[in-house]
């Protein structure tokens, strides 16, 4: 593990301080069992919360507040005591949900993988009442669900008040007006797509606010291209840049995520395409901020990614596959990664050379050329099937969704071979097909790139735009059409309902469809 | 209800900075059943403090520290994780105990009806790792079960560091020294009462630092007696008195407790007994301290009990009869209170006079000379049966041990019928007898006024030296040495085991038997 304190300290003065918003309840509501409704679950109406703010509540008495919209900050009540003064402690459970789901379901019955403690519930005992407090931790949800567990016989408790402090780093002002004329489902998708990038921009664009609440590169790519079309804070996407640079596995590899707290450190994941994505996500930051400096400055990490990952190019000219967690592409236990990877390497070299060019460093000019010839080469050679028109990827020679969409990124065909190949994969339609809005968001890209501008908006309409019938106040990590209970951790409560890759409607719709 | 802010003032200027000491644990312990033990539970020693401190614990993984004597203060954590950084929150439960009993059984069948809110633990969700943290709750125990409920399967957790800080408003250093020879049973008896006491005094004398953790008159009365003997902290009585003087309830009242915060209020209990006690705490007070300044400005106060008691008192000079819970006196069930509130009416005019006599105000004097011959009379006229030489109290005519304490602590005989009414209390034995350490106080003091020390010692060691046998570290709110399980309260998991009324082991052994 290696840290440049030099560019830690860079990242660290740009830590942004955030906007805060006070947001109170919209109404009091129940959660129901509603087999007709998403994952099973539906909300009603049942009291305003002016009224709830008067009543007087026991032990046992619990209510589900519903805030509106998704929320990412820090929950306060005002408590008094009804009744006589309270002699005994207080005692609360509070409940947050992004998802009616996360109300609904029991926690205690939860069984993924993926530890119980990201699922956000509390009980807290308050020595002490009246009381005006602010909860420590931040959550992410839209409702509350706060159960009396304990009174005494002599008082009960009146919620006087209760609110959230909102916060995010994001400037709202910054975000230009669409133009007239634009279909309202694109508006929607759109001001969806700026609330989730918004909710998850803190003082680093975080994966996901309940969970991981922590910077990954995989996400911070997306989350800048999206940025670059909205909110235009091109020094928190620095910010991001240089904790990654600033602090590597060994060798030098940049790590998959980095946590901030205590101090900034870097987690021990290392995934392959993930620390490519470095090269690409400096590129795209260069592209958009023409900022040199900071270019100069990172690009010996950005140029190590590439050197890392020819490492592992056989002598055939192909990325080694693994059995293991080794490259990330997509949520899907049977989707061989080799091919994406393959793809992901041309793609990353490919932004790597125009950083070069930028820099005119004229000897890694010429080698990286020669890799991108040689590395495309030998994916026509030895993963394209001529036979079934479709790149194959590992021992079994998989076809898949990811390996061709990751093809047509790479752009080792002209646009004509792309399109061509988009075509057939819609007709083919192979079995291992995308699971996230990430690899969602890497299809339409992949249709953008092989012009096919129309079904690229059909296919965001059909993923994206049923998110939205499903009730998404925010973008999910994790949806499947079909299957609306996918988790990739074994249950669905555990999945984050605002998650930064599943952004980018606000990238595609401003940079491609007004 | 009536607040006089410049007596509050003159409390809360007296609010005491407390003394704060380091407690690290004495051993990792595990509780066990065992029915010879007191109350079912012993505890085995099975590792080391320091060897804890070197393991890395995951889920599920849990342990019983033992801190070696009863603590009162505040517990931090240093944490640190142990294989990967931390991705995901730390989840712990913290179940604190005074007493095996709370480790070992399960709070969540409690079913007491004090509230469960008191029985002390706490889930802890933690996001930042490593960390130094002080649980913000003060706490009141000898030992603490800490369980990891969740890690993740990349990292496990680490106890680098886990102490105490406790907190007293009591000066060890003002202690004298026992005199050599004293028997050492009386020596612990001492050294436990101080530490019960010690335990108890915070920013006021509180009954019992786990439960209720506030000033009752009924506890400060005894506290103050054995503060005189000990620590000697009169600004902490003035303080509690002032509290109480300060802040009375209709027709000026005083209640039977206070809270300190937020702000200073009295609760809604009234006692007959306990609003009477003001008198009492007061003149004992002044006669330690001979601070006529502050009897002269708490005479009201106390002038204003004696005012309203005696409207209690019928045309027979009998205070009237109540079925409610009207006057304290002990935890028993079937106790008539009508004699003992008798005898504490006489008590408590008695020592009126003695301030009235300080303060020179003839009319008062007079007054109260004349009530407590008129009461006394009453009491044998209406509550002696001659027949059986006992007081009897209410409707029913019962003669429980409390009414006779209360007659001879009243001195409405002389001291040779107090004697004979000891030893005849002795001798028939009621079956309505003492069961907290508070009624075996007065029963103790009564055999001092009736001039049986010998027997007041052997009671002393009967009561307390079999609590000190049963494990006490310090003394509990509830004990009957042949009911080992009592509780008012319908559990024994929620009494107090550091009470302060238990505390006057100390005030006898000082001011009798040294």
């Amino acid at each position: 593990m290696a840290v440049e304190s030099n560019l830690v300290q860079k990242a660290q003065v740009l830590i942004p301080s955030l906007h805060e918003s006070i947001v109170r309840p919209a109404q009091v509501i129940e959660v129901v069992r509603d087999e007709g409704a998403f994952q099973g679950w539906s909300v009603h109406p049942v009291d305003s919360f002016e009224s709830l703010r008067e009543k007087s509540l026991g032990k046992n008495d619990s209510f589900v507040l519903d805030f509106g919209d998704h929320q990412v900050g820090y929950l306060a009540l005002k408590l008094r005591p009804t009744g006589s003064p309270a002699d005994a402690p207080l005692r609360l459970k509070l409940i947050f949900g992004e998802m009616p789901c996360e109300i609904g379901e029991d926690f205690d019955d939860y069984d993924g993988w993926l530890s119980r403690s990201w699922l956000q519930d509390e009980i807290i005992n308050i020595d002490v009442l009246p009381c005006e407090m602010k909860l420590p931790r931040r959550y992410a949800f839209r409702y509350v669900k706060i159960i009396v567990m304990e009174t005494s016989v002599k008082f009960n408790v009146q919620f006087e008040d209760i609110y959230c402090t909102a916060v995010t780093s994001a400037d709202w002002s910054k975000v230009k007006e669409l133009p007239q004329g634009l279909p309202d489902d694109l508006r929607e998708m759109d001001r969806i797509g700026m609330k989730t990038l918004a909710d998850c921009m803190q003082t680093v664009f975080e994966d996901g606010p309940k969970r991981d609440r922590r910077l990954w590169i995989g996400d911070l790519r997306l989350q800048a291209l999206a940025n670059y079309e909205t909110f235009r804070n091109f020094d928190l996407v620095k910010r991001c840049m240089y904790l990654f640079g600033g602090m590597t596995l060994d060798e030098g590899k940049v790590g998959a995520c980095v946590f901030e707290k205590p101090e900034p450190h870097v987690d021990d994941t290392v995934l392959y395409d993930y620390s490519l994505f470095f090269i690409a996500t400096l590129h795209d930051y260069y592209v958009e901020s023409k900022d040199i400096d900071t270019l100069q400055e990172l690009w010996p990490a950005a140029w190590r990614q590439a050197e890392l990952a020819l490492q592992r190019v056989g002598d055939n000219g192909i990325v080694a596959d693994d059995p293991s967690w080794w490259c990330f592409v997509d949520w899907h236990p049977e989707l061989n990664k080799q091919a994406s990877a393959q793809a992901i390497l041309i793609y990353c070299l490919k932004r790597g050379l125009a950083l070069a060019e930028a820099l005119s460093l004229e000897k890694e000019i010429g080698f990286i050329q020669e890799q991108i010839a040689r590395l495309s080469d030998a994916a026509f050679r030895e993963l394209f099937d001529a036979e079934q028109g479709f790149f194959v990827s590992g021992g079994q020679r998989q076809i898949s969704w990811a390996s061709q969409v990751w093809m047509v990124l790479a752009e080792v065909m002209d646009q004509q071979g792309n399109q061509q190949l988009m075509n057939r994969l819609f007709a083919v339609s192979p079995e291992i097909g995308p699971n996230t809005p990430y690899m969602v968001h890497h299809l339409i890209e992949a249709l953008l790139v092989a012009g096919d501008q129309e079904k690229a908006l059909e296919q965001m309409r059909a993923y994206w735009g049923e998110m939205v019938k499903d009730g998404a106040d925010t973008f999910w990590e994790v949806y499947h059409p079909q299957d609306k209970k996918l988790s990739p951790y074994g249950s669905n409560l555990i999945n984050s309902y605002c998650h930064a890759w599943s952004c980018t409607t606000s990238y595609f719709i401003r940079k491609y469809f007004v």
